[in-house]
């Protein structure tokens, strides 16, 4: 075993830089990552013979590479004095300068009005890599838009002339209480928008009385999360099934005995989605002295983030395989990515406790439709096949993506979920003002709740009824004849009265 | 009691500039509003111990603060020759000088075609407070846009042939006569715009034979109001109503007492809305020096006008609470707000004189639908439940938001409306041009009504039949599916025929 | 009377220049037209004590004066020697020196692909006045783009393996021969697009076989259209009927005199429609220095040329009338401007010849449907209610308004049109190019017909049936819900592969 | 006959220029081509006494001269000495120049993300001419567009929890094994992107398992081209029929002999489409000089390569003629550009083996529907009339037009397509990176087959069902009510949280 009496030296991790022997370097320690590429990893040579540590951090639980790398191939300590620091270092670049300077020249956080604020901050402070794996979603991003455009065709028929002098929002899920049908869904790599990443959500779900949904691919290890959760903050958990279902069992027995309250399996992922913009954003970011020549250039090259993390996961996962997991574990069993009726019924009559409506924030298969479309067609074939009404107890719906108001949530509620996940518009506000961001987040919500409410003439989250929205345009999916560029082209289009002599003001 | 003997000083004044003691100078005399501070209205402590006339006219009739105030916390006059002009008075920025430039190049008001015009001229002269005030409307202004766009999924079905020679719009409002089917509804702050403040509607009313529903929030006083009012002219009266009923009912026999012929009761805003626009005006008026540190500024920030002026409002109002105002007026009553036909039926089996459908110019939950489109639904419902026929002189269907011409006001009269409220349009309009400019407005809708209702085959109201219009669209709200931006990318546009080696005009 | 004897000269035109006493000249003789002011045309006081026939001749047949002005208003002829050669010129300003620069650079009539393409260069080459009279419509021009944006609802189900080597897009109108299912439609002011003015259609129409309708309202008068046809040319006349009815009688009987083969009235213009591209056109062109004190401007302006001309219509025509037309002449009547299904059914069974269905162009009644539209629910309801068939001898059917392409216009007759008006396109083929425009315009026409009844696999206008035709979203209009600008602020638009440290192409 | 013994000189040559005779050399040879003058291949005459080698190759086949010319035209070769290279060597203009370096800044391949990223190249790198041959479209270029436009109203349902770690979009296309439901389908010119024109496809047909439909207008010789491929390498032909039934004979015959496996005959083309960017484009690229005065030009055009190339195509084609084609080939025969139910249901009548729902790539007949809309009616009524089920094997239907992504084709074959055809492309995947850009192209899709299939839960082509997706809006063709130009000028825009003192990153 190399380097066992002795820390290694930089110069001898740096000899096994290739496919056949690929050494890399994380927090001080060496490890032999040969095996690892073959899974689709190729990412990894980037580093080989590195330190790896920064690349590495948000992307990984720190607990990852330990539990997943056979004891023989840890290699032991690196001398750090032999590490060449103006390489490991990352340059205080040009860029990186003026992105520091966005981030000192954000708007103070009182001026942040609503979620989308937090996304046009984020999108200027955070790192482009950061932004790219955040932000993207699958092919043409139709259904990451659409996610939030059904919403919009989703309107109100408000109540009046009812005391709404209190209303509360508040609502169970799953049986634990929340302060508002909402919980924290699942999102990966939280440690590219700050570096206590999910944590900052655990703090502010305590803090808020929400319920947070713990990612498998979680930046932080799970137990750091469920340590960082307060003794009777209710957490669930969102599962990648592994290949190697003595991994999962491992998992899951794991979470069931930190307390976890329910288990979300994720359905929609047998592969994980190409995401272009984030692809692209690597390009794009590369150093033009080392591009090949046009054309013929055929280096293989990193699909993303979330290629490089994902290649555990079982696309053989089947309705049989629920069985096992009901052996295994207590835990209520969710499914997360349910897209259509005839698997929620299916869901249903396997005795689930419910399912999560959701594309997985447009990033899987685009033109899947939005969570909330969904919904309404599930609500009403379980109403006439199986005489369910909702929200329900026993089979609880939930919706996912797009969400960016009090007002979606109500509307999802309307039609029945029993409560509405949300995901990048956390993240974003922890990107662009930590734990702040997110604990002004939900208080904005929390706002737009009780205002929202009362307009509608809600008191409480069942007062707010079916009969509350007009949903008849949720199923229209138009895009418009071409534009006539040549009539547009000669329309001259009217004026209105304009001010004489002098600049206007807009 | 200070200052009972002599007049108080500046200095006195401003030792009393904190929460725990606050007094402000209006219209020379000085009062202690520390009690006010709790009710939501923190935006008073910013002229703790300064003279806040300016800021306090437009937004409250001159008896507010007397009214409102017990007589212990009138202190008294101030000392004028103890306050500091320059201070005091408002610096004749760059800001303002620029505004003043665009007011002197303002178009001759013959240039002015239709009642966009003012607004295009209104936003280019009004002080950029007053402009975000009138013109926003809650969260991302969904329906403040809707309200205008239903308008225009309504189509006409004219008729020929029939001697339009002359043409008669004048109709009966709740039995009162107007020139045409509009009357002007109520909005705040009429000062903000003009120092005549609602004064300017009031005797363009008169002049042209309209009515006008004075608001609870109007800058001048009611009495004001009434007085400038013609010895016949009819009024109406908009309320909201106060927590305190003993306020509401002294206002009501007031308005009675003094010859209103019609109590409005606001029913759509048991809350104000949060109106962003407003409120991001307010940030972005700001002097940068008091900008903290980005990120960790949490000062408590005013939520713009609207707030400011509404906490008395009830959110318990209901049902019940009808046959209270019942019993202590004999004014016909009319529910304000109405946005499903349920409640327009519930007011009808009530015995109410009829329902305003609006959702108070998009101001209050976005995603409520446009009052024309309840319309539809309310007419529709209350003819197949209770037999009714609209226009109907027993229960009267009004509609507000979103009109700009007369074509839209036939349109809801087609639909079943007895009269359209106008809002907004008149504002910009005397906001633009003064009492010139409403009397050109109303000018150009008397117009607009001769010329469409020939062009129609109407010769008077009662001929502006349901056939006349193609209203099948008017539920249909629909988003299309988001842009395919690679395709379009690629996408080369048609370009027509081009001129040569010369530039082309536009 | 004055002059009689000798020549005037301009200082005693000079003289006559107010509302008491207004002479102008005319084509070198001078005219007392005090008694015109009454009516309406103010701007007649412009030109008071002055040469008026540069303004005069293009909104003006060369007889209108000496027909309408009574014998004694005739005051004789002026001697041009005192006449001031430099104001009664139009200076060549750089503003029209500018537009000859645009017409020498106009594309080849080569160049020219498709009627578009005229009105490209039309709105280069045209003075802006003729511009804004020809293009504009009424109040927001909605009505106006409809009429094109109708036809793009309607696709083509095109059949295939029929011998279509020879195809024939001939037909009858009337029981007229005609090359192809279009007619020239009456449109007003023909010379201030070319001095030839309507005459250019007139020689067109004979050399391509095509039908033209003159309008009453002409540049040129009737007698010189009807001189410049060919003998056996079949001509139709446009009338607007007029208040005087001997007036109307005269002008009937004179045109069944001359050959008209059909009389079209016009019954959508009882009052002519506001254009405000076209009022608003003659503020911008004022000189600077007229301007009065912004905001107390009430001159009394013009309300664009329309207006100017057509104050003798009669507001109140009616159905009983069209019995007078019977026993004055024996031409067909046909209605022009029927926008409903009602009343063209009123029209077939009083027996007239046919009916337009038409919205004059969009320059009426806003919010009016498209022609085409009508056209859809008229053939639907006349074969319910009467069992009619369409295309049909006897009861024809014409539609105008938007057509742009030959495709347009099969899409018309497939629903069961006789044929289709043109009217704009003609007139900027000739404002552009002159007669060679208009000659071009047809062959243009001729070539889209053959391409695409070839493509369609009809040989004849019998063969175009409505099968051939997908309308079932005619009646469909939908405003997408407003957009939200937050959220699409915040979007980050997908980009495709891009060029390297290069500037690409577009 | 001139020159037998001798070289002819260009001298000689340059004599024959003239509608009377006119010579042109190709590869070296003189040819008199004054016949073909006739036939509206004007364009000829611009090479005239000229070598037009350069212009030639691309759009015909090497053969094509000689084939269709007679013996006594071939009039030997030329004296290459005598040809001014100067003159006939394209100058390496600055155009040129510009092209050159964007083909050196192009992307790396690697880059290449979509099929949509090719034409994003292809735009920058291809010569103007072809760029516009291949994009170009019919008229207003509509019906193109929407053929993309249509995939985007059919949404995806996908199914979870299938086993889908093995997925296999392989299939069978009339009997032949396919990697694919794709085929490489017909189109013009292969050359005008790449000299080795459809040679790249054929090649990766071969190393892909596709099948490629070889086109009658190919730039290469049809022998050439199965010269080309594999032993076992299927071929499909597409034919136009030429008015000379022995020449189509012949071509039948001789594919037959040389394997092709299916004959496409096309019926959506009796005349080849007017493609106004292609037409347009010629214009723009003219040296100024030559334009003569502007209005008076009438020189006789080209009207594009698509005229140049087809006016032997027969447009008598008719139903009848197929029982012809029957006789003399054995081959299935399939009708490519059926675009209704009707004309499907009498191809199935009459024993066809399928047909293809396609309107030639938008390039004909403007507002024909999309092929895809076209299937999802010829499915319907197939099964309602003669009870079949698609896919199927004995009538199978094909659909082209639009496709940029796996999901395209995973719609179409849901809806029952066999196959989907794909065309511009891989012509703009070979003309912006040759035989590597088909072959990345062809990986592309496979990926988003893999992934697509996975998400979907379809193990197999077989497994791709009607459910699995929602068209309901399939034949829904909207246009947006136009824009109120007014009320969208007067509207501010709501922004959202900015940064301050700072430049914003996007």
């Amino acid at each position: 075993m190399p380097g066992a009496n002795r820390p290694l030296t930089a110069q001898e991790v740096a000899a096994h830089s290739s496919r056949e022997s690929c050494w890399i370097i994380v927090h001080g320690n060496v490890y032999d990552v040969t095996d690892f590429l073959d899974g689709g990893s190729k990412v990894i040579l980037k580093y080989a013979g590195k330190d790896a540590t920064k690349e590495y951090d948000p992307i990984h639980p720190p607990d990852a590479i330990t539990t997943n790398l056979k004891p023989d191939k840890h290699l032991g300590p690196i001398d750090r004095s032999t590490i060449d620091q103006t390489t490991s270092d990352d340059p205080t670049s040009e860029e990186e300068r003026a992105r520091q300077g966005r981030i000192s020249s954000r708007p103070r956080l009182s001026e942040i009005l609503n979620l989308h604020d937090f996304e046009a901050v984020a999108r200027q402070v955070m790192p482009d890599k950061a932004w790219a794996y955040y932000s993207s979603a699958a092919d043409d991003e139709i259904t990451h838009r659409e996610n939030h455009a059904a919403f919009h065709r989703i309107w109100f028929r408000p109540r009046i002339l009812r005391d709404v002098t209190k209303v509360d929002w508040s609502t169970r899920i799953l049986g634990h209480q929340s302060s508002m049908p909402v919980y924290i869904t699942a999102t990966a790599l939280g440690k590219l928008g700050h570096p206590d990443g999910e944590l900052n959500l655990t703090r502010a779900a305590a803090k808020h009385g929400l319920i947070q949904m713990i990612p498998t691919l979680a930046s932080c290890s799970f137990d750091e999360i469920v340590d960082a959760a307060d003794a009777a903050q209710v957490l669930f958990f969102q599962l990648y099934v592994n290949k190697d279902r003595s991994i999962t069992k491992r998992i899951v027995e794991h979470a069931e005995a930190r307390g976890i309250k329910a288990l979300f399996i994720t359905v929609d992922a047998p592969q994980l989605g190409r995401r272009e913009k984030d692809m692209r954003q690597k390009f794009d970011a590369e150093d033009p002295s080392e591009v090949s020549k046009a054309g013929q250039g055929n280096v293989d090259r990193s699909q993303g983030a979330a290629r490089a993390i994902s290649s555990f996961i079982d696309p053989g996962l089947q309705w049989a395989d629920l069985d096992w997991f009901r052996r295994i574990t207590k835990m209520p069993l969710i499914l997360k990515g349910v897209q259509c009726w005839e698997d929620a019924l299916e869901a249903y009559d396997r005795g689930l406790a419910g399912v999560v409506l959701s594309n997985h924030g447009g990033r899987q298969l685009d033109f899947a439709r939005s969570g909330v479309e969904v919904l309404a067609e599930v609500v009403a074939q379980l109403k006439e096949r199986r005489g369910l009404k909702f929200p329900n107890e026993k089979f609880q719906l939930f919706v996912d993506g797009g969400v960016r108001r009090a007002t979606d949530v109500i509307k999802a509620v309307a039609l029945g979920a029993t409560a509405v996940g949300i995901g990048r518009p956390f993240l974003y506000a922890y990107s662009s003002y930590g734990p702040d961001g997110i604990d002004k987040a939900l208080q904005i919500l929390h706002d737009e709740f009780e205002m929202n409410m009362r307009l509608l003439g809600a008191r409480t989250i069942a007062e707010i009824v079916p009969e509350m929205v007009d949903a008849s345009n949720i199923h229209t999916h138009v895009v418009p004849v071409p534009m006539d560029n040549l009539f547009e082209g000669n329309y001259e289009k009217l004026l209105g009265a304009r001010l004489r002599d002098v600049k206007s003001k807009l």
